[in-house]
């Protein structure tokens, strides 16, 4: 399939009640622009039934794909798939495939409790995502790819996910360390920019102790009009003195 | 200020093209948790002036405060205060107050650049918000408060909002930890929630080689019921033998 944007939804009270550190939209971010496909926002929300179906509906609107990670697990605070069942007008029912998939892991049908055989409750439709990992399937509806929480099996997931869609155009990217200012360099940066409207510019200064540091990432899917916009920021920064790293 | 709910947007393409892991969300997560006010939901947006301004709209509908992080440094790219001012029906202009701030912090008149000049460019009627660690200050405006990008400005500058706003209602908060797989755990959790609706009962399991755990994180603003709740699962999961720890 081909998709050209994508969206996250990160779902999860943890997240948002600062316990939990949530690292899996950096992740997906990251194998989306490896991709070529384009991350237009994350959004973070909490286990809800209704406010999960309501960012679905919204994001579906905007985008190609729909990235979710967490709330498919085994327990009752496990809201996820119910509410994509219920965002895309279906039910959940008891997918076979899946349930095998947990029979074979857990060695014997007498192994799967009620908690078990949630996790083999997906919505009428919808098709398995893998998970090499702990065997509990993600899975994809519509637009909406539904994958676990735990960031290392949302990114096994994810690799299954990844590999059903066609690579889109990549964004090549050069970033320029520079040893001043942020602000002695803005003049400069504007200039490039406006002269190479088709190459994003963007200016991220560290802290660190002692030092001043900016790093500017100029992004295009054009590898010639980078390589032309690039040489034309260090012939710029070359004028004004301004020392810099490729 | 008394305010119940906040929302966080988080503004960077850098996030979401994955070269950078945002923090802010978690360090005001936390924050937020710990004054009382609810989080309800963040979104990580690109730097793009109407959809800054689409996002501020959605958001002010939903909840008593927003809190911007990033996009309003002394460069081109930097676009969150003018969204910020177009999305409050005003217009930027150069605020005496921040240029004096910022013509102290430099020493001189003098060095105060375009870039630098743009950092005193604050929304009409916009109030300022102090940064101790490089001066250039953030601003509120509505229901509205715009922070650097920079964790470390971030946190700093934070803790100057929070401290205008009126502590909240505090969620307390016990987390048991089980020895136990989560699948098994399921029916004794759901059990508990049933019994105590007012308490919010979460779910997380970490993967460690060789060692399947369980944090049960219970979180309530009122203290009893916590106690309660929390020495009901204890009691069920010694019915269960299944070991753990507060």
């Amino acid at each position: 399939m081909r998709v050209k944007t994508a969206a996250i939804l990160v779902i999860g009270n943890e997240i948002l009640s600062g316990r939990t550190q949530d690292t899996n939209t950096n992740t997906i971010a990251k194998a989306l622009c490896e991709k070529g496909i384009t991350l237009i926002e994350a959004r973070v929300i909490s286990d809800d039934t209704p406010v999960i179906i309501r960012h679905i509906h919204a994001l579906q609107a905007q985008v190609d794909i729909i990235l979710t990670t967490g709330g498919i697990g085994p327990t009752h605070d496990d809201k996820t798939a119910e509410a994509v069942a219920l965002a895309h007008d279906t039910v959940l029912e008891l997918n076979t495939q899946a349930y095998d998939i947990l029979v074979k892991h857990y060695k014997s049908e007498s192994e799967i409790n009620d908690g078990r055989k949630k996790m083999a409750m997906i919505p009428r439709g919808a098709l398995l995502i893998d998970n090499p990992i702990s065997a509990a399937p993600g899975f994809h509806i519509g637009k909406t790819y539904v994958m676990a929480g735990v960031p290392k099996i949302m990114a096994a997931m994810l690799e299954n996910v990844l590999i059903t869609l066609e690579d889109g155009v990549k964004i090549q990217s050069q970033t320029i360390t520079c040893q001043q200012a942020e602000s002695i360099m803005a003049p400069v940066l504007a200039q490039i920019q406006t002269q190479f409207e088709d190459v994003d510019i963007g200016s991220y200064p560290t802290m660190s102790i002692g030092r001043v540091e900016v790093s500017v990432v100029l992004r295009s899917p054009d590898k010639n009009r980078l390589k032309l916009a690039s040489d034309a920021l260090c012939s710029a920064l070359d004028q004004q003195n301004i020392a810099y790293a490729l």
